[in-house]
């Protein structure tokens, strides 16, 4: 499928997943592809960790309260070190968002549904602390999202966005010569 | 061409570019591409300023120093609005992370090179700000990263990247069972 396609077509998918496994080998490419993202001074500071293992994937969807991602068959952990690019500079959000979004896509294209969780995950009861101590992350890495991975079992929706012409222009702030809708 | 290739394909691109418009059609994609990505609590927080006009361009290109994308035809600048998604969180580095890595690949499939230039951009010169003001950015805005856009003129050359189970593993920190090389 056309990648310009697979951009358009990728939404955040909150309903239920139907209980098929998840390939090994569909896990790999997409972990591939989240760790093919760039990074800032290509200091590579993402980390993955994927679960689908049945035991400890309901051990971890139990440590998520309100919970979320219940009736995935596979969840990756997004793992990130906060370690400087150069000087002060710090590139941690962006290797790991720009992973994130590669992930996203990949599991568009191989016909899953997935979302983004970080918020839930990061807030101050620190659902992403308690899940890493669980699959014994180290110190010096943060668990700051979780990838449900899955085959939806419910319509998959679409969030509604603002045209086009309010967030993009050429040749300056709200300008909008020659861009045809 | 298939995500996943385009995905692998991609690389930091920071040679000459060949001096070769890039049709408009094909900047609307790519800003498209952007603006599809997710973003926390859908705030869409992140805007786009594509550049293409030769005296404009030019008269940006002045403004960078040192000099970095002096040969492409067409740059686009990513605006990002510092809001927050709720309470106290702002996710809006996450939101146009993932909107720059859907137009590196957009950039990509439509046979272009790009490059993330962001900490020249937003480093303590402040090339950004004065960048901004020529585009009559208004307050509230940050341009946080600018993407070269052209024809490579040189080699593409690919950054060296750590192996994969240094980097992945399933079901717990550095458990790598099942994993194929």
């Amino acid at each position: 499928m056309d990648i310009l396609n697979i951009i358009d077509d990728r939404t955040s998918y909150r309903g239920r997943y139907k209980d098929t496994k998840v390939a090994r080998e569909d896990l790999i490419e997409i972990m591939r592809a989240g760790l093919a993202a760039p990074s800032g001074c290509n200091k590579q500071t993402t980390s993955l960790i994927a679960l689908d293992e049945p035991e400890l994937l309901a051990e971890v969807k139990d440590l998520i309260d309100p919970p979320i991602c219940q009736t995935a068959p596979a969840i990756i952990c997004v793992l990130t070190q906060r370690v400087c690019a150069y000087r002060d500079k710090c590139f941690a959000v962006q290797d790991y968002s720009a992973a994130i979004e590669n992930m996203l896509l990949a599991i568009k294209s191989l016909g899953y549904e997935s979302c983004w969780y970080e918020g839930h995950i990061t807030d101050d009861d620190r659902i992403g602390e308690r899940i890493a101590k669980r699959l014994g992350v180290p110190d010096g890495y943060e668990l700051v999202c979780i990838l449900p991975v899955g085959i939806a079992d419910e319509p998959v929706k679409r969030a509604k966005k603002k045209a086009f012409n309010e967030r993009a222009w050429f040749n300056g702030f709200e300008k909008s010569e020659n861009v045809i809708q």
